[in-house]
């Protein structure tokens, strides 16, 4: 029995009648835990074994928290699978009290830079990219083209620029534009070019008969002489239209390759955190130490977002107290309460989350999945909430209200102006943006080792012991640091992994 | 006075109480028509002018058919603007007869034919495109990656395959998979692959823990042993990825390369109809002619579809008459009443459409948009009504009920099963496909010109009385068969302008 008795499961909290199995082949039938439990069937990694017997009706605790009802009678040492879990119901939202007792974020941190790129309006990038917008997706052949034209004839002219992209989207024409939800993806388009990484100098490439109208996404920084309309009728041939464009890049090519990096407090960092592809572990290693991390973003006086609202609900009433101020537990409450109708307009429901993968790596519902993804935002106060595709407004830990979809959730995140995106991840994509480096942290040893070039960092030593969560949290912050200043370059850029710009648009099409 | 007298206008039927300006600068202040009225204003090229006083509450006339009432006053020989008309009621669709009059269509037309591509399934293609489907768009990076990689490295040990495409979009994870409307983009995905151009030879490139299970997308044709999932845990680092998926698709390649043109008769294309960005005189020229050469397929009998729910809402009372079965006239009101439905949900209504450019171009609204736009149904009895993403059935005229946008109309055609595909446009649009080619037809000469290598046939030499409707529908039959055969390379293959896939999702996003 001397080998079998090695093996131990991790129980996240003292309250929990259920534990995880941290092993990468999971468990056999028979085994003995340290504790002393046998196991009565073969338990996967990520999943929960019973610590006690569990009545019908009997809450399951993992995180302290009950994650459901037990639908049979589960016994000691049995596998405590998604079919005999009960899904609670959510937090009632008109009963949760919006007082927050005001707490002290613990001494500022100080000292930490990394060299980044200022604009004129304060932000600060961490490249420097040609942004080219595009009002609808009738003109993305042309803006793809362009881009591509500009990579290989005028960026060897203009060293200091890193990149042209083409931010195109779906959007644009065919849609009803003024339907009320249509604001949410109009200003994600604009807000998109105000990303500090673009420095300012973005050119939109319009058609000219389309609903979105190109003036509406100019801003402050850019204006109308900033737009080019394909249907201008000074072209005559599309080789005419590209001169143009091409014209006009250039402009923005010039002042872009004046920009210099220069040291900057971390303060300056506008981090999104995400989580994705998720498993037991994401809400055991990656998430906390993302957390932990975020944390050290915040008391530095940078910038935190999390968001997912679906990943959230189950969990808002723990997240309520963390606000500083009545109107931003109001404001956070209201977002769910959106959401909530909004789904049921669909005839779906927060249960319509997790995915399969989350399910195959042990978590059972959203209730659990919830628990995990909120760890991401660590201890912080919350100090605002916005909504999605709207611009960050305040340094701190700011809740940006947006699909827990990745690519969506990355679409708004970029939008709300981050300038450095952690992601997290324990079944595994491929996921990165051209915009913005993305930081892919594994939240097992399993993943992060089969993935070897996808995953930036790996959060599994946690499950083993091996690594402390603050460990994790500062290797985490440093790297943050390090790929701020364009010394590490993420896998996801160096593979030239990317992923579309994907808008949220709960208006209609028509 | 005799140079003045030289100018006509467009009165399309003798009903009609307005006449289109045709001349590419408009007309000035106190030009005289050739009738002898008098023009009160400028009036652009492709606007009304009243041809007979027009009193406030009377009907404004086109197309023999009220497209609004006057607002206030409209005298002889001004210009009747959008401002000037109230927008009618859609016509109501409990009261539409459901008797079709059993209407015989004219003689056969044979002896037409293509070199097309013959499929197992019977099917015809008018490439040979290796298609890469994927189920999510996390993968995106790695489809294109892939698909990169097989033009250069492997198309040319294949050289009778014309193209590898990644066939991204924006879909399957973070949504209400069981969500009713859910199906929409999910058969959509599926019945891409099935499209005829990729000959039966798709593979897809799944990421394991998505929503959406690949599974889902395989059909027939091919099986789950087609099927690449990135989270395969043989696969050790990107590369390895990467390796297996050319490896699969190599597999597919082989196949497709033994893929040769032969002789097919007419009726075998499958022709997507479709107009975007459309004027005045898209309904007078360009759609027409679409028409007459739609009917020309369906005497040859080939397939038809027409598509574009709210560009058809307003003229659905003159639709349902053409229809050979009270139940396909029964399917063509309850798309209506579904559409009805969605956009109210959002709140919004069929007035969000026209475009601005619509109404530049003289549209003044969705009545006068309709009218122009089923025009290019021809006058064919419509045998079908198919939902949005579904794949056609009949031979004959369907209604495909997709939305009007142009890239999601377009989207959802090659779902159904198109091999060619018409586009009308008046304002200009640079619209490409690169799984099917795209005819782009102008409605007006000084569009075409303008863009004489964006489109590829003029349709603005029937306003002028230089063609007529039948003499440019023979011409874009004939440039279809020519196409089809790969004998014509359309504008927007030549120049390497293609717009996204783009779903229609009117589920939740989570």
């Amino acid at each position: 029995m001397s080998e079998i008795e090695k093996h131990t499961i991790i129980q996240i909290n003292k309250a929990d009648n259920v534990g995880i199995v941290a092993e990468s082949n999971g468990l056999r039938e028979g085994t003995m835990l340290k504790n002393g439990i046998v196991l009565k069937q073969d338990i996967p990694m990520g999943h929960k074994v019973a610590l006690a017997d569990i009545m019908p009706d009997d809450p399951v605790i993992k995180y302290g928290v009950i994650i459901g009802y037990a639908k049979i009678s589960i016994t000691k040492g049995e596998w405590v699978e998604t079919s005999k879990i009960m899904l609670p119901s959510p937090p009632d939202l008109d009963s949760i009290s919006l007082h927050s007792a005001k707490k002290h974020d613990s001494d500022p941190l100080e000292g930490y830079t990394f060299e980044g790129y200022r604009n004129r309006d304060g932000s600060v990038g961490t490249r420097n990219v040609l942004g080219i917008s595009t009002s609808v997706q009738c003109v993305s052949g042309l803006a793809e083209h362009v881009a591509r034209k500009i990579k290989h004839e005028l960026l060897p002219k203009y060293p200091n620029v890193d990149d042209a992209v083409a931010l195109n989207h779906t959007y644009g024409c065919g849609v009803a534009i003024n339907a009320p939800a249509a604001i949410v993806p109009i200003r994600t388009i604009k807000n998109i070019a105000q990303n500090p990484n673009f420095g300012g100098e973005v050119l939109v490439i319009g058609l000219g008969c389309e609903k979105l109208r190109p003036e509406r996404l100019v801003s402050d920084s850019n204006g109308e002489s900033d737009i080019f309309y394909m249907q201008d009728e000074r072209f005559q041939g599309f080789q005419e239209m590209v001169d143009g464009a091409m014209e006009l890049a250039e402009a923005h090519l010039k002042k872009l390759n004046e920009r210099k990096r220069e040291t900057c407090p971390a303060s300056e960092l506008v981090v999104g955190m995400q989580c994705g592809g998720s498993d037991a572990f994401s809400g055991i290693t990656a998430n906390p130490a993302a957390g932990y991390a975020a944390d050290l973003i915040v008391k530095a006086g940078g910038s935190v977002m999390f968001s997912e609202v679906t990943e959230v609900r189950d969990a808002v009433h723990l997240l309520v107290p963390r606000t500083n101020d009545p109107e931003v537990g109001k404001a956070l409450i209201d977002s769910m309460k959106w959401y909530d109708e909004y789904l049921q307009q669909g005839q779906a429901d927060r249960s319509a989350n997790p995915t399969p993968g989350n399910v195959g790596g042990g978590l059972s519902n959203v209730v659990e999945k919830a628990m995990g993804s909120i760890a991401k935002s660590g201890t912080s106060t919350i100090v605002d909430v916005i909504g999605p595709g709207e611009r960050i407004r305040k340094k701190g830990l700011t809740f940006a209200a947006t699909p827990a979809s990745d690519f969506i959730c990355g679409t708004l995140q970029l939008a709300a102006g981050m300038n450095m995106h952690v992601f997290i991840t324990g079944r595994g994509t491929p996921y990165g943006l051209s915009m913005v480096p993305v930081i892919k942290v594994g939240s097992n040893s399993k993943l992060s080792n089969r993935w070897y070039d996808l995953i930036d960092l790996d959060a599994g030593p946690i499950a083993t012991g091996k690594k402390s969560i603050e460990e994790v949290g500062w290797e985490l912050f440093h790297m943050m640091l390090d790929v701020a200043s364009g010394k590490t370059q993420v896998a996801s850029d160096r593979l030239g992994l990317h992923n579309d710009l994907v808008l949220f648009n709960p208006g209609p099409i028509t």
